[in-house]
């Protein structure tokens, strides 16, 4: 067997940060080879600068290990980032100029014209994208994956495009607190409430499905998807997951039973087979009116599946559903877990 | 001083009716005159028949009075009423035959021909159709409240529908606990949970409101306003309050400072002033992108202010914005109350 | 390797009943032979009869089915019983008598003079009280676990009574709403709010422990372990996993060291060794002040272990501490399933 | 009528700012002269430094104010505080010192020799230790109020211990999140959770209450009562409202009718007769055993009354209820406010 990638978590105190050690442990390709986090924590037992959140006890090891400062002179053949938008760009950035592969759930690359926003079952073929960012600006790269709300909405999404194509979509989510990270929102905030506002969220709700459902071309770069989408975004009082309601008018005709039909039948492409956080179902397609509902179902296929509602004729736009993901699996550590791991399939996943 | 009108509740033990209770403790107007509920209850003190679920004390005279069966002989000039739908119809229609004026939140009559669902606000005229009532099935009436999500959202639709006109609306509703009374909403269902289904909700929220922007003709009885509405609707764990995430498309072109506009400015019809239950102000409009708050915002107003986030460009439908409603004032005992009051006002509420 | 005993599960549709089929899916040595319930749910498919509340799917071999009446016919080699407290005894005397081993959540039985209610790790010697029920009342017998307060506690004061005995304890618990069963607590009872008061549990918490601490002689029967022991119970908005604040006095000299010693080192009986539900570990004891908390560490050792808290003075009663214990897990199906194991490592679980 | 005192609210952006603000609108006797808070709010608009949490809006005069520094200078007949316990300490001595009455909720000076920690209701006699303050320290005088869980608790002892003396008191607390605070407890700490520990709560509820039962006496200032507390402390997920479960052995017997008695008999001093802020009555006290609940309860008496459950028989200690105290009102801002109305009754709240 061969060894094991070493990734150097940046941003590892984090609640993302957690979840990827957490899913780290046990990793049949990879393993923590180095932990990084901001001046706060750097210097720190990683025990002692994390408030580890996560219901599963904090690996031996790794309450040993100490946190770096976040400079590109980690250990590790990559880095995998959940850094916050203020330092994650100019962080990100020395590193793929220090030659790592960046695997980041962070936003601040995601709109670069040279920067893939990935997601394996989508849109694999803009890793080409980064032989452009290596010929032109860096030895290393940056691979992003999207929104934790545009996660799951696009993969929900890039099958309907594909059988029928899409002009406008409406969404409306219902968002977990562990988007927001730790302290992240306060409880005042929160019980018994809904807040109608999340920073900077709805636009990139509106703005990355169009590019993962765009196309790159080695001339032209990214070319977006012609759909109009508007997002209203919420923040709710659950831990994990978030629900999107979604009302979409189709470019050619489709009936609610066409629209289950590609979800049902979505096969992920033959490139990903055996990617250990694939899940075995892409979707769930539940017939019961009352699901898929947050608490219960954010853990189909450990996080990674998207659990989808009945399908049903919206009198505005045609068709209209729920989906679920969970936030911070298929919204944010699970999918760049994904993401490093078609990297290792293809061979990129090495630090220059 | 005029002597008060007294109302016989049915359904007195529910939260609605728990709700009419304590309004009308200290109403200029009204008073209690008996309390009815289902044969589980009848014959029972009230305090012993009623888990009461208000932060204000159950009135002392209202603990002593007995429970009384569902039977057209209450003492009172008027039925207030909250019964649960199964047998919400047949019990109005008797008290309609036997001569009471009936206002009622339940759902049973709203879609009959000659029943109006009556928002002060929006179609007072309206009432025109129970003089019809009169002349054809009974000698008392029955008006109706809308359900408690299509309520907040008519009010809000109305002056825009007025100034613009409307094509298309799209609303995704975020619904508190109270709306499904007592016991209702397990909490094992909602706890860190969101479920996106209530019964027989949707067609409400997505019917109800072109009844009441529609006309009323003697000869034609209500035509409904041309609107197509699409409802996703979700429960949520908050105790009272619905919020709702609106896009909608109007007939002539509007800006958000126009549509704005036309609510900050709305006036309620000069027939309205000076009812008991009409808030100082029909809305409340926020500039803060996270506001409305359900906890903050709910009880503005006594809970009968429709609040109003900032109002924004959809880029699917024009524009877009949220509400949030008081369910249980706006949208139910607080709405049935203002409808009695109007009715006393115009000399209706007299049991014949 | 031998073939797996099968289980009537007796009250299959509660929470109770749902965590029983599902931590027999793959058990290794019990399977599901019946499903059973009242009348309501009995001739129905499982998976029609039952609202499944937990996070893994419904297995499908159980979901199809028959839900069966609660009459001791059914199919398997022992009962597994959650039913609740108005049917349990008459049920479960039925199924003793017609010779079933019967294994019990239900509190039915729990104060009867021959009837242990057992905690493996705690008192196995109880068992022999079950050859007096066959001696004297039946072919079958009933075995108990304690309730789910009672069952937490139960386990962290015996080393500690078996170490310096004990003279008195008070109890505060602070109990998930998954304890009431579906729909159990109404969300309404239980949003932003405490409720001190649960039907007939103090009482159970009160003296279960010194009947379970207490001695089973051949000629006397149990003898109550001479503890005093004062309860005050509190509903709170969990959902799984019930936390204790525990003062008490010991017998004899005891320091938060020592105690905390005795719990640290706690080894089971030898004769539970392997036992498929026991957990690795007894007792999970923090030095962080702020832990155990109930969401982060219910579910450690799969919910069978009981987490503590530092143990520190108590200046009324000598010594003070938290415990969390996971209410359906180790109060609940895994208790019964752990005492299932021992009966069957025994020789016991066989039907006459 | 005499013109209104003026307060200088020192921290005013807070929780309990805010909650004093709200209660001063409309005082009969006081009025805000001027506000506030530390070098991050200084120098803004009230409505820009303050996330206002309050259902009710922010007063309007209120919100154009500007945010002063923390220095003695500020327009007031006396100073109410909410500073946070870094920053109290330094700031109230400056008060102090420069002639101002400080009525505060901070605990920085609760166990100096000379600074009564004062519930009118309780121990107003304390208020004799000023004189002392003044003769020694300053021309001023610092009035503390105590922690949000040991008010509601010493208001209920204090009769008992009149009555009956008190040698033993055990509490286990269920605070509610508000105390804490804004940004204060994270929603991902206490959704779903129970978290056992308040940094430095325990020893706040452990010492309070002797001191506030204790006598003042010129020659010997405090001298504390001798009842052995003991207390456990625990976050829940509740907006407002402390919940305690009390036990505690009485000097003298005493049987819970005798206590309910105490209780239900008790009427404040003479002293304080007709002080805005006393509410109707001191306890209110529940027959029924599910009372009281923090959310339907805590508003009782505007949150000044302290809701007492039944009495019962505690095996262990004797006597066992539960009470249920406002937090922010008696347990912090109403508390405060009707220690300033009793010194103004007695012609002390006079700037020197």
């Amino acid at each position: 067997m061969e060894s094991k990638l070493g990734a150097a978590i940046l941003g590892a105190t984090g609640t993302v940060g957690q979840r990827l050690i957490a899913l780290l442990e046990g990793h049949p390709w990879f393993e923590v080879a180095s932990l990084a986090a901001s001046d706060r924590s750097a210097g720190k037992r990683f025990a002692d600068a994390c408030t580890w959140l996560l219901p599963t006890p904090m690996p031996a090891r790794i309450a040993d290990m100490r946190v770096e400062p976040l400079a590109p002179e980690l250990a590790g053949d990559f880095a995998l980032s959940s850094l916050p938008g203020d330092i994650a760009r100019q962080t990100e950035q020395a590193f793929a100029a220090a030659g790592y592969p960046v695997v980041t759930n962070s936003s601040a690359f995601r709109m670069d014209p040279d920067v893939p926003i990935l997601i394996p079952e989508v849109n694999h073929s803009h890793l080409e994208s980064i032989a452009q960012q290596r010929a032109k600006r860096w030895s290393g790269f940056i691979v992003t994956n999207p929104n934790c709300s545009a996660a799951a909405l696009t993969v929900a999404l890039a099958p309907i495009y594909q059988a029928f194509g899409l002009r406008r979509v409406l969404v409306s989510t219902m968002q977990a607190v562990s988007g927001a990270g730790y302290p992240g929102v306060p409880s005042l905030a929160i019980l018994d409430n809904i807040v109608p506002h999340i920073d900077g969220e709805s636009p990139k709700v509106e703005s990355e499905p169009a590019k993962m459902l765009g196309r790159w071309g080695r001339e032209d770069g990214f070319s977006f998807a012609p759909i109009a989408i508007s997002a209203m975004v919420h923040r709710v009082p659950t831990i994990d997951g978030h629900m999107e309601a979604i009302s979409l008018e189709t470019e050619r005709a489709a009936s609610p039973a066409d629209v289950r039909r590609v979800l049902e039948e979505f096969v992920p492409p033959a490139e990903l087979a055996g990617l250990p956080s694939l899940p075995a179902k892409t979707f769930h397609c539940f017939d019961d009116p009352a699901r898929p509902q947050t608490r219960l179902d954010r853990d189909l296929g450990n996080g990674m599946t998207v659990s989808v509602g009945p399908i049903s004729i919206c009198p505005v736009l045609g068709i209209k559903f729920r989906i679920l993901g969970h936030n911070t699996m298929r919204g944010a550590a699970g999918a760049a877990l994904l993401n490093a791991e078609l990297l290792r399939r293809q061979g990129l996943l090495k630090r220059q």
